[in-house]
């Protein structure tokens, strides 16, 4: 039983993502819904994927982080941004940060892509490393933002930033019915939760019928077994994943209440169906997913459809991912 | 100085084109207009990139294949049709049947690349292999056509395939204005000059100030070599290319006529400066692009930006590459 979207329950509201929708026109990019007749036969299901690597930085991520700095008032502006992240959150907010004439400085751990760490430089934020397994990241943002007064942008534990994200589920609702097909799941790449969330509360209202599902890998699927206990669980320590983009801990706490109220549910993926689905979308669809964008295809790949002749939504929420990584995946598979 | 393209000069009018719109609509994709800021940084010029690598069967070719089988007879539906190709081209033609319900033959070179053999298959086509050094596909095509009956659906001197490419021309007209954009140039990927002479056909009356550029590989810039001493020269013998896609003898008898009366210009890429657009694609906007659909963007890697402050449209016109090619192009440029 789902309580309504409507309500004031949640931090976020679909109201605040159809706001953000506003802001965005013209700013960021309606990514294509893509089909591929060929991808269809293979996976045995059919399957609209939502392009969001050809968002501009390549991930959804830019979405949140315009909607959310955007609405500082012109103190905070001037004091700047910070934001800590793994690779796609920076940019995102660096390419916002920039687009609005605000300065940011990111906050990224040493071992992050260096594409990744490359383009946030390039969008003119100051890059700050450290170190995954040794210091806390929030702790170190934390810091900066107190001595600089900068703001604070979280990756997913931040109302505006959900609600950017949400546009994303405006799109496949808007483009899905221009196709004329209504899907019976939209699968989105989880990490913290914070595109799922957005995508589940704009989905509510008009599509009370589609299930939302996250995609997490093995290991990382806190998200998956938080949902089937109806509480917060991190995940496995000391686990590892070629999805450097889903690597959050545990699910958010703006972000859970939003997921478990909505009736989302959880989804796992082994990494051999990561790079099964980055090669599919290589094949099919001439599209550079990152491992991380590509989960939600991968839970489409071992062919038991569950969906029989309806359609799924698979979010492809990012392509950033370094030549050599891409290359050596795609070697393993060429055939 | 250029002639009416409303004149009926040439075998196919603007007239043509916006009917072959028409045909296509909601049938082929409205492929994006995709920008990257730091993409434009680094070429040092304004660049908006056609991203026809994402049309149905990774490829502008579906949408003149549509377009002329869809205006066949019954009677000739009934007897099929045949293609010869190195792949694209073939992807094109079988879709598009498969979409009318007609049968395809495609005659493609032994050595065309797996993906493209592969995908025409899938398609549903009949797939007959010829030697590429020790037959002429025009010769198997023709007797295979006469032996059945089929329609040959010539790649790019056929008038309804010319105008079905040049939907692509109408698009970018339509994305640019809608990004406020008025591009000074307009650079094309050409083998025989199907795709390039449609662009210009729909370019020339509203945007008679745009320049379009055909751009080839050294090698085979018959038609940079052709345009410039105004008839029709052969590509080198002997020359070999990375850009499968684009090895065209010649200019064709339809199509160089349009170039010429139209003032089309030809340019030439370096084997190296398409390797590096390629891996720019990858970088920059997520693309997947095959060394041939890279060719536009190749004659912008060198820096020398002959635009100044104006934008320049790039078609990136396909996506077919091996695994096995594409992981190796990256990996040489992976830093």
């Amino acid at each position: 039983m789902r309580s309504s979207p409507g309500s004031d329950r949640y931090a976020v509201s679909s109201a605040d993502v159809a706001s953000a929708s506003k802001r965005l026109a013209g700013i960021a990019r309606r990514t294509p819904l893509l089909e591929s007749p060929l991808l269809n036969e293979r996976l045995g299901v059919r399957v609209l994927v939502k392009a969001e690597s050809l968002q501009l930085t390549g991930s959804f991520k830019f979405r949140g982080a315009y909607n959310t700095i955007a609405q500082l008032d012109d103190v905070a502006r001037r004091a700047g941004v910070i934001a800590y992240s793994s690779g796609n959150h920076a940019q995102g907010v660096a390419a916002a940060a920039a687009a609005l004439e605000v300065r940011a400085t990111i906050v990224m751990p040493s071992d992050a892509p260096r594409i990744k760490i490359d383009h946030t430089r390039a969008w003119g934020a100051e890059v700050v490393l450290y170190h995954r397994a040794r210091e806390d990241r929030e702790a170190v943002g934390a810091e900066i933002a107190r001595r600089t007064g900068a703001t604070l942008v979280r990756p997913y534990d931040e109302p505006q930033v959900i609600a950017g994200q949400g546009t994303v589920g405006l799109e496949i609702m808007e483009q899905a019915d221009e196709a004329r097909v209504r899907p019976a799941a939209v699968v989105v790449p989880c990490g913290g939760g914070g595109l799922t969330s957005g995508i589940a509360l704009a989905l509510a209202e008009r599509w009370p019928d589609t299930q939302v599902f996250t995609a997490e890998p093995e290991g990382f699927d806190d998200t998956a077994r938080s949902l089937a206990a109806g509480s917060r669980l991190a995940a496995q320590p000391g686990a590892a994943s070629i999805c450097d983009a889903l690597l959050a801990p545990m699910p958010g706490q703006l972000t859970f209440p939003i997921l478990l109220g909505l009736g989302v549910r959880g989804l796992a993926v082994s990494e051999e169906a990561v790079k099964e689905a980055v090669a599919l979308a290589f094949r099919y669809l001439k599209l550079v997913v990152e491992p991380g964008g590509a989960a939600a295809l991968a839970a489409l790949v071992d062919g038991s459809n569950r969906w029989g002749d309806e359609a799924v939504v698979c979010v492809c929420s990012g392509g950033n991912v370094d030549p050599g990584l891409y290359a050596a995946l795609l070697r393993d598979r060429a055939t």
